[in-house]
């Protein structure tokens, strides 16, 4: 394996690495809701992750605690409320989020243009 | 709905545009993977992209080709061989995959340091 090979393995790898904490689904939708809302509960936060269901949610929440992206906060009230926000680590992630809407916004305006030409 | 309001769920929207385009387990790891080889078959693309199944990266691929990321390119040989690359147009995620490359890296050293002051 020559050096060229060596990096672009290695970049293929890291890209997998992201894709393994923030790829699927649900993750960076999450996180873009949590970014633009600040904090939220449970069901708030269900609401605008649309199409998600309770199950799922807690799954995805749940390991994005574990991986320090957001942070949980429950409060001792009856009923119990629980709140949602985004730890100040997750703001590392603000490059991929930044990248990712502004490529879509660029292509959903090529597609538009594309069906104005037909 | 005031105006901050509105360019929040706008930039919401985009990442929603984008992550229906190139989200998922992956889209993402294809076009990393063909960023890297350039043009590759079928199997070789199948050999790259850990754990996909046959069926899976041939629906990946034509999703990706409708949406002008992926070019097909057949050959008439028997046995018939598909060669798949990047469509110029597949450069503009370059800023999404850095981004993406970046962060997996300082994810996975974050992981490393914690586990070693454990």
């Amino acid at each position: 394996m020559n050096l060229d090979d060596k990096v672009c393995q290695g970049h293929l790898a890291s890209v997998d690495d992201a894709l393994y904490v923030i790829g699927g689904k649900w993750k960076l939708r999450i996180i873009a809701g949590l970014r633009d809302k600040g904090t939220l509960r449970f069901n708030e936060l269900q609401r605008i992750v649309k199409g998600i269901s309770a199950r799922v949610l807690s799954n995805e929440l749940k390991e994005m605690e574990l991986n320090g992206l957001v942070q949980r906060m429950p409060y001792t009230e009856t009923p119990m409320v629980v709140e949602y926000t985004l730890t100040p680590y997750s703001e590392t992630l603000g490059e991929v989020l930044t990248a990712l809407s502004k490529w879509g916004a660029q292509h959903k305006d090529k597609i538009r243009k594309e069906v104005h030409a037909k």
